[in-house]
């Protein structure tokens, strides 16, 4: 997707997430944001690590995408005499980055069988990785797309755009292609408190698509659906139950039961990869509970242009940090995926999945 | 209320939000809490109009008591033989501070009154209203408390405490005396963006009572309800609606309408004053849109304990920021009022006011 202003200048260019050039992966450095445009360029796979690990390229697709680029800098990086345990040693070692990346895993089997065989099906096998991520982005744009009238006021929780992803995203890949299309759209962006990523990176990602938004404290939404602002709501997905149930960063649950009470439809947008056809209901998802200092404190960007930590609330005060919070499946409108959009139910599941 | 580590040592101390000795005013400058407490003395009713106007005292019961104090400066301090002017050019001075503080005109009216009479029955008056906006919240307390059991989880949004009030606030009052009864009760405290009064000056309070509670994200509040951790929720209003209706602190709304979802009792503590029966419902209140650099900015302590202004937001970006909403009668359990708990209904409303 397009950014805007690079170098200071008024040019603007296409970029991905992440994406190799020769035996270097180049990646967006995502923890700056939104504050400073930077590329990392990561020479080899030790590299490569320490960049997931570090948080400069995070988000399901794109962290997917750097551990299969990883993988292939391992194959190719690794000496024709000690290769098969080279590239085994790699692939333990960028599995460790963050073991909790379902997506990391799917990538470095896949590029590591590739290797088995050589080092250039290794690459080609890894930017297939990031090219069917990007691929399956534009298909759910596709899909979500279609439900998105002109002049819709769509209202988006946390971040599930592009730089989640290689290109596109999720939640916010529909609202790109409608705007495309020349469709009026209108984004509430929640700031989506405690990390702020919507006011941080989806405001960002729509201010370079030049698609009018307004940042929102999370409090005011249902205000905004009682008072009939909000045509739809759009939010991605960090797990997808057997049953439908979602699991999502904190707070969509909270728009979830207000869209349903003012009867405003409530879409979630992921790629197969999210669901997770072994959890059978939300209720076995663990929520991840976070340092409190995210609540406590705020960190951004002080007068003199300096990233800064300050105290926002009593000394020596507790917080309670859930990071993610589970929506029923019986509140969900639909789930828009690259196979089409489906009705969160088992059976409609398991058809995407080509399970009788 | 009691506030503890007066002075740096461990001594604590009890206080009204604001009182008057002779012909001074005295007030805790809320501007400065929860990082500072210091009171600030008023000399005359030029500085108490100073001290509102500049909100170095905020909150409905609190702007009224400041203002009948300054009436009764401005009646102490009029000229003998220009009297009657002299009050009136204060009144008028008084009510221009705050022109939408409706506790402030019944204030400055009341005690306008009784300084027709005398300079005594100015102050004495003056005092009567701080008196009985202690003695209204300690009833809301003694109502409230009725329905905390012993264990209960509270959720609280933004701050209904005695800082609003004179002393033991709204929503707070019931926790208070609960606690003071020995229930075991622990709180959980809405950070309430964008100006943070739940985690300022809410957890401030609860501190300062030694009340067990943790500071929440608002997005949080839907989740801790799915997981059976609240058994109720008390919040203040700023206005209430002849037929039940409450506008109060945005975020409210999406609380009740969790809170109803999950069967969880939803109360509002208040008293008569914040009634508006010339309002028939809450469409008719109209909601104020505050600057949008309270959503893009957050202010707090910085490392060197200075006050700082910081961006958390993507530069550039634009807010929308509705300071309140309205929250349906039908979603309320019950009002706290110094009356007694009445249902959010017309009749029952009526009933506190003696009208038939």
């Amino acid at each position: 997707m397009k950014v805007n202003n690079i170098d200071g200048n008024n040019s603007s260019k296409n970029y991905r997430t992440i994406w190799m050039e020769g035996t270097c992966v180049f990646m967006i450095e995502q923890n700056l944001l939104p504050f400073e445009f930077k590329i990392y360029k990561s020479e080899n796979y030790k590299q490569t690590c320490h960049a997931i690990k570090t948080m400069i390229v995070r988000g399901a697709g794109a962290i997917g995408a750097a551990a299969g680029f990883a993988m292939a800098q391992a194959s190719t990086e690794a000496s024709d005499n000690e290769y098969i345990r080279g590239i085994q040693i790699a692939k333990t070692e960028i599995e460790a980055t963050r073991p909790t990346a379902r997506n990391l895993f799917t990538a470095t089997e896949r590029v590591f069988n590739a290797a088995l065989i050589s080092k250039a099906k290794a690459v080609n096998e890894a930017q297939n990785i990031a090219d069917e991520d990007a691929q399956n982005s534009l298909l759910i744009g596709e899909y979500g797309n279609e439900l998105i009238k002109n002049g819709f006021r769509i209202e988006t929780h946390c971040n599930a755009g592009w730089l989640a992803f290689v290109d596109y995203g999720t939640a916010l890949s529909p609202i790109y292609l409608a705007h495309k299309q020349g469709k009026e759209v209108f984004i509430y962006v929640d700031e989506t408190r405690p990390r702020n990523q919507g006011a941080k990176l989806t405001a960002w990602e729509l201010q370079n698509e030049n698609i009018p938004y307004a940042i929102i404290a999370d409090n005011a939404g249902a205000h905004l659906m009682s008072k009939g602002k909000i045509d739809m709501i759009i939010t991605g997905a960090d797990r997808i139950a057997a049953n439908g149930d979602v699991a999502n960063k904190i707070g969509t649950l909270e728009k979830a039961i207000a869209a349903k009470y003012y009867n405003i439809p409530f879409y979630v947008a992921a790629p197969k990869s999210t669901f997770d056809l072994d959890c059978r209901t939300g209720d076995e998802i663990i929520i991840e509970e976070r340092d409190e200092d995210e609540i406590l404190y705020q960190i951004g960007l002080n007068e003199n242009h300096k990233t800064e930590k300050i105290l926002i609330s009593a000394p020596n005060s507790k917080a309670i940090n859930p990071a993610f919070d589970v929506t029923p499946a019986d509140l969900i409108t639909g789930i828009f995926t690259e196979r089409g959009i489906i009705k969160p139910k088992k059976q409609e599941i398991n058809k995407i999945f080509n399970i009788e």
